[in-house]
């Protein structure tokens, strides 16, 4: 039985993943102070103090897990019902690593003015909001308009969980190749929602160049195509010249890719010596980590849990989340994402070739990201 | 300590009365088959195939309590922050009587037609739709155009559930005071949701004459003032002349009291020998028990638990909503309702002036309730 077979066979015997419980059972007595007559008292006290709702109800430690399904896993646009074991299986993780309560929440929208007045339409519902598998360049408005006008903490984490963990990883990769991130150049295959979070972070860090490279080449000011985003990326290397991967991937440091797009032997032999590459695309990352270490690669990361330095975002929302819901952080900054990176890097004792990332199942993880959250 | 400082300290110590809860606790190997890579096979095979969804997620056992916050108990239009503790106690009782994951979802959004598309926007997300504290008249279209345009149930409690289980005291009050519901004349003081329910209910149940009045009096085919469903509740006192509640209550059987309104003793000596009296109105019956008996009612119900007789919601939405989910009820027919109506009476073996009706803590409603929905 191959691995779907056994993912669909165990969750229809738990018919799902979440459940929801009582934080007290009620006796006869309390039900009439946890419901009518005495919940009218608590309904007037938060209707006048609407900032103590968090006080009185479950959003103190609540996170809606939001998806359109327009961008699920390596699936692409496969609907709100199809991205709901998803969301359900991040609620899980919420659950499971931080003690948080998720809701998966799935969404029958798909413009971006919709998906916006969906999400704060039921806001005041949740103490944060988890944005997930939405398609860039939606992606982008939808979490910035959120993040101004919602004053509960709202991060998409295809971005930023992917950025923060990819730095984290970086960290500890230049310490094993003795370089300085910030002398680094840093090719980036793919400018979607990963990939352009990717970029500003490191970009804000260590002011690295980055030349990003997407389906149709380098992303340089000289293109007419650019949306804003890639725009921004363009300024990450302004004196980048149009080209292809290959154009860009010579002496670079490192190479990132969040795509679909492939890496062989002869491309990894282009870049300086011992360079560093994540080959991020789940399943198949862009190259094979035997065969870019064949070809001269000092370290290798992917998504995958069956090869070493796994980049995984499981490894930071628990935390990031943890932190805001217990700090009542109202906006997740970058300096928190760079806080949190170093965190997780730090968490390595003694970062090697095939040890730049800690595992998920790091006890002091999420405690310690959580404590930079504030 | 008065109920409501009780309620607001039991609310803060607990922090809410909810949370969520795994239904398997994961290991390393089955959070391969929960989350990456194996939920993809499930995402995949949910979006080809939607109707399985309930087979996969939690939506098997899920209800969205949803209110807008303009209707909230007593309290009236406190917005979404204050209803939050009112639904995430309902969320509680769903749990505690039924069984059923219930997530209380309070919108930020009161127009008829942003209620409609905010909840059609997340349907997809949960398995069953409980409407909760919306005003009237609007809770009236929002519900039936849901009822229409989703494949899940949808029942505004407000309305039905007080409807079945007034409808299930008036069978039981009709037994004691040998009776037969057609023949009898009743009296409905207030034309919101849930007195609008009761009419269609008792109507469609016996084709009792009802008499139905508002604060501007008796409601009848000559006002010009009547909303849709006004028009609709005059249609069922066809021949009733323009007049004060008192012109109506003379030789009534019933009196069912569901506004603010008052009743007095001499209101009661108009009714017809032995009447019976639903003094629904919350905290504050609009007639007290003892003044009423002593007035001469036979049989005295409020929405009060500290009184015989109490109609209370919570007899009736657990179950409805456990029978729609087991038996993948797409809709909650008027047959529903009055079978739902018939078992909880019939649950009481001996009715008597002072039992009418069950207990909420009656081992056997939610599961006999639950076994006609179907």
């Amino acid at each position: 039985m191959d691995v779907n077979q056994q993912a669909l066979k165990i969750h229809k015997k738990f018919k799902g993943k979440i459940t929801t419980a009582l934080r007290d059972v009620p006796t006869v007595e309390t039900l009439k102070l946890y419901y009518t007559p005495g919940v009218g008292g608590v309904a007037s006290y938060v209707a006048e103090h609407p900032n103590s709702l968090r006080d009185y109800t479950w959003t103190n430690n609540l996170v809606a897990v939001v998806s359109d399904g327009t961008a699920v896993l390596g699936l692409g646009n496969i609907g709100p019902e199809g991205a709901l074991p998803v969301m359900e299986g991040k609620a899980m993780l919420f659950k499971h690593f931080a003690n948080i309560d998720a809701v998966p929440i799935v969404l029958n929208v798909h413009s971006t003015e919709e998906i916006i007045s969906t999400i704060k339409a039921i806001a005041p519902s949740f103490g944060g909001i988890n944005l997930e598998d939405i398609a860039a360049p939606q992606c982008f408005e939808i979490e910035e308009r959120l993040k101004k006008e919602l004053s509960i903490p709202v991060m998409h984490d295809d971005q930023h969980g992917t950025a923060i963990v990819v730095l984290a990883g970086l960290i500890n990769a230049a310490i094993v190749t003795k370089r300085n991130l910030q002398d680094c150049k840093i090719v980036l295959i793919g400018a979607g929602a990963a990939g352009t979070a990717i970029a500003k972070l490191i970009h804000k860090f260590a002011g690295s160049q980055i030349v990003s490279v997407d389906s149709k080449g380098v992303i340089c000011s000289q293109r007419n195509d650019l949306t804003p985003e890639k725009r921004l990326l363009a300024s990450f290397s302004p004196n980048v010249k149009p080209g292809s991967l290959q154009d860009a991937l010579k002496n670079a440091d490192v190479v990132i890719g969040v795509s679909r797009g492939k890496l062989t032997g002869s491309d990894v032999k282009l870049m300086a010596k011992d360079p560093i590459i994540f080959a991020l695309a789940n399943p198949m990352p862009e190259i094979m980590p035997d065969e870019a270490l064949a070809a001269g690669a000092a370290i290798v990361a992917t998504g995958r849990s069956d090869f070493p330095n796994q980049i995984n975002n499981a490894l930071v929302f628990p935390g990031v989340f943890r932190g805001a819901l217990d700090h009542n952080v109202k906006s997740i900054t970058e300096d928190h994402k760079i806080a949190a990176a170093k965190v997780i890097a730090s968490l390595v004792k003694n970062p090697t070739a095939t040890c730049i990332i800690p595992s998920v199942f790091e006890k002091n993880l999420v405690p310690r990201i959580a404590a930079v959250i504030q």
